[in-house]
């Protein structure tokens, strides 16, 4: 016996067709309240496929709240019972987001096998390195068999070429057994273009807005609530069914909504509830390009009461200091003021003019009242290496791609563990991996891979770029984007030096409060034109970007990039940074 | 020697044109700061005509901030000198909106010269009824002669055939002078479809978002700075430069803006800083349709911070309840509770469904909070009688329309005016005219004025509408909904009866304190299927709806719409409305 329902507020009738195993049934679902459609169906059962048909016509159409597409999004679903799996965190009561280190994984690129199962193997590195939380990238189900997972049409599903629903349960599980919380990616704004049945059930979607990837989700016009319930129990459903711990809202500027309740809003009321309910700590992250406090402010003070966002104004501000790019929006950042001022005050476009959007952006954040761990920032991420031309990473690996010296890598770093923010990694960036992160995709229809491939090609074309531009279609990108475990294993090397200096710069965070302090007003920096000193507490975090020497004066040295002075009078000789701690200097020794 | 200056981010030059008097002279301007163009030019001052060249062309542009077009939007404008009027209201201090009643009033039909001075020689009547602050509809220069000035494309000019901006001031200055405020509606959500040079000179508009009524202004997208600080310094010029009151913000869902400070509140913090330079109160009124209480929430709240905002739900609720109509959005409006609802929470979608919307709608007004006052809330206003296919009035004046009886409409009267909101008649109205107020336009391009009468057509017709639709075009259309003054100077019959009865509320209003409270958490309402019974401190209110007698107990009866029981025992007799005080009747007597 299994409970059917749809919601399908425009339908004349709806039917649920029971396919494999057994023969084919038509069964007719029944009209509920508000647009649904039910019934309880003898016979179906965990494994049995199935899908739905609307009015007379005569194709199975994938339920909405599939949770399983075994044979992907295309294709009529399998009934999927969520209580059948043992569970074995019982004892897991959350992992707060305050003080942890994330790390951002595409599980298809992750490893060469591009599973979950494969991927949970791996966390034993995880655990080693210090990172309190992993975020996965989208594992949505999507068209094709490849792709970076934004492309998702069945939002319940979990792709099945990384083993579908089961298996990110044991990936929970596994991570949770070995202290690590789960934060996944999650897309709310648009859908994919290639398997989207959705808009066929009901108005999930809407032409009053438009988004550069796809059909703008329904959030504010008419059927509406509907399609917010939709999004809502999406979002809960992985925190109580999969045991999630936290959700990545992809790209919230882009959740249009003019309702006096946003749909953040309404999310965050949602998932604290069920936090309440399920007696562990959950969270949510958005990805926003806005710089509006409001996003984080709590609801109380009129805000939409999430428990993070990312931060990229401190990405950029890294990024084009340690580079010197100064292309695209690296243009309205690159000195080491505007690197004092993101660590400072979160965002650096706090309605300051913006030269790349040709207009002021943003609004300050209130410091004295606003935790620095509800921002996360990271020194690379997904977008930020696989949106450049050739995928290539700051430590290399685009086609004729060097990357940055060691010493810059090793700068970087300091500033995104030791600095107040929730720092979050990307794959492979701890041991500074020479495989790049490219676009890859896997559409199936001819003028949408057309469209990509040659999309891709004239965008960067567009904006000068005279290298080559791998095709997203081809296996081959898709390939050289996965991890060379090898490169972490290594005993010595460039790898091996930088994956100790990740290891070390983590330990060191753990161990001293005075890195994981949220207050932004007891951040300090000092800034000349080619060095930065960001004080914490009693510590200093002090690079030199240039030749000449950098004194710090007497100090104790925890940790240096390079090479540094004579210990107790501390100087960085050239690039590089150290790390120093003012605590005992005073007294004489 | 005159200064012109003008903002042209994008133009390579720019030069102004002189024109009469005097023989026609082109004068380079100097390109400055932030995309202006400036000069200080001999010879040119109060009285020249003028217009602007931008690039290699030979068309003169008028000067997108002119204050004067004596020949039209299409022509070039005259140089007009702030400074020349002189002012007698150097006392006044303004009029602050708690405990005001507002009065609705379009310029061009107030009265058959359809002027601004024509409309201050009336201002005695609005005195006798105990109006504090006049409305006006637009008065920003339009194309054509005749129209409701929502198609303003001159924003800072006044509409020529009202009399240009000397008749602005003497209006202003005339009503300050009898102790009325002066609110000024104006349009910042969109432009006019005809006679709009703005885009010609820089971003004003955006194709990012759309309008139903023409090209959406530019708050968010590249370029947005210059605009933006058009509109905050268009809305500090009426206020300033004519000594305007308060500006009523037309459409302000229509405002799109992304950004993390939204124009509401950059222009809240820009009128409350003017106020404070000034020395006299001013305020903004938004029209939203949001029913979002962000939109007049404090600034420090998380709010935009304006002074108030049109209630269109009391509207509704009033109307619906008076007409029995349920068509379009009435449909979620007509019964008693309803209004008792609207009475005591501002807002009837407070996050309800909504049908007319097909989702839920609004969010609760905080009622321990928000002041009363900042609902400004009418029986009727211009859109709700303009937007009728006939124009008729609840008094009547549509094409074989005899209106409500005059019981109904002083039923409506006494709820809006004894009620806790802002109230806001709309000309006429207090004496129940017998004119309609019809939609009407002068579009000179043939292919706009077909659009217009065609589009209305249409319009109605597919809402079922069998009757006339008057064509906005024809110059009848705005005749018969010019006021025929001879109404209210009846010494008797319906129209007397009606004014007296509007009078005797205003003047209760203002009587007693009670009336006024803006606490919202102290007007109770209790309602049966037929009747009404709003209680303000120790008065009630009680309208009979119904054929049966209302009994209100013992009370002393202050004011009755038609047959009332024998005194100290108050009934109502059908239907009709009473004001009664509770006070003294405890006490023996």
């Amino acid at each position: 016996m299994t409970r059917f329902s749809v919601w399908s507020p425009d339908a004349r009738k709806v039917a649920v067709a029971l396919l494999e195993p057994g023969p084919r049934r038509v069964q007719p679902l029944t009209a509920a309240e508000d647009g649904w459609w039910t019934a309880e169906i003898p016979g179906a059962a965990h494994g049995t496929d199935y899908g739905f048909l609307l009015d007379d016509r005569d194709d199975v159409l994938p339920d909405p709240r599939s949770s399983w597409q075994p044979r992907g999004v295309h294709a009529p679903g399998r009934v999927y019972d969520h209580s059948r799996f043992r569970w074995s965190d019982a004892s897991w009561r959350g992992r707060p987001l305050p003080g942890s280190v994330l790390y951002e994984l595409h599980v298809g690129t992750f490893t060469p096998e591009g599973t979950l199962d494969a991927a949970a193997a791996r966390l034993g590195h995880l655990v080693d390195l210090g990172v309190d939380a992993v975020e996965l990238m989208p594992v949505a189900a999507f068209s094709g068999e490849r792709g970076w997972g934004y492309d998702g049409v069945c939002l319940w599903a979990v792709h099945e070429p990384y083993g579908g629903p089961d298996a990110l349960k044991r990936f929970v599980d596994t991570a949770h057994a070995r202290g690590i919380a789960v934060v996944l990616d999650v897309v709310h704004n648009h859908l994919g273009p290639s398997g989207n049945h959705l808009k066929e059930f009901g108005p999930y979607v809407t032409d009053a807005y438009a988004t550069p990837w796809g059909d703008a989700i329904n959030f504010d016009q008419a059927g509406s609530d509907g399609v917010r319930a939709f999004v809502v129990e999406n979002a809960l459903m992985w925190l109580r069914d999969f045991h999630v711990d936290g959700l990545r809202l992809d790209a919230v500027h882009a959740l249009r909504d003019q309702r006096a309740v946003h749909i953040l809003e309404e999310l965050s009321v949602a998932v604290d509830a069920l936090a309440a309910r399920l007696g562990r700590g959950t969270f949510l992250v958005a990805e926003s390009d806005l710089n509006d406090p409001r996003v984080i402010a709590p609801r109380e003070a009129g805000g939409h009461g999430l428990t993070a966002q990312w931060d990229d104004d401190v990405h950029h501000a890294l990024h084009a200091l340690l580079t010197g790019e100064r292309q695209g929006y690296y243009t309205d950042f690159g000195s080491t003021r505007t690197l004092a001022k993101a660590l400072t005050s979160a965002f650096v476009h706090d309605g300051s003019y913006s030269a790349f959007r040709g207009r002021r952006h943003g609004r300050p954040v209130d410091r004295a009242r606003t935790p620095a761990h509800r921002f996360v920032v990271s020194l690379q991420n997904h977008d930020q290496v696989g949106n450049r031309a050739a995928g290539d990473r700051l430590s290399g690996g685009g086609p004729g791609e060097r990357g940055l010296p060691l010493e810059r890598l090793k700068i970087g770093a300091a500033f995104l563990l030791l600095g107040p923010f929730t720092p979050m990694l990307f794959m492979g960036e701890e041991w500074g991996a020479s495989t790049p992160w490219c676009y890859f995709t896997d559409h199936r229809e001819p003028w949408l891979a057309r469209a990509v491939t040659e999309g891709r090609r004239r965008e960067f074309a567009a904006h000068g770029w005279q290298g080559e531009v791998p095709d997203p279609q081809a296996v081959d990108t898709f390939r050289r984007s996965v991890l060379d475990w090898a490169e972490p294993a290594a005993g010595q090397g460039r790898h091996r030096a930088l994956l100790d200096w990740y290891r070390a710069l983590i330990a060191l965070r753990r161990a001293h409060p005075e890195f994981t302090d949220p207050d932004l007003t007891r951040v300090h920096v000092e800034t000349g034109d080619t060095w930065t000193i960001m004080r914490r507490g009693r510590f200093r975090v002090a690079a030199n970007l240039g030749e000449d020497v950098l004194d710090l004066g007497p100090a104790d040295l925890l940790l240096t990039s390079g090479k540094a002075g004579p210990d107790r009078m501390v100087s960085v000789w050239g690039t590089g940074v150290a790390v120093v701690a003012d605590g005992g200097v005073r007294e004489p020794t």
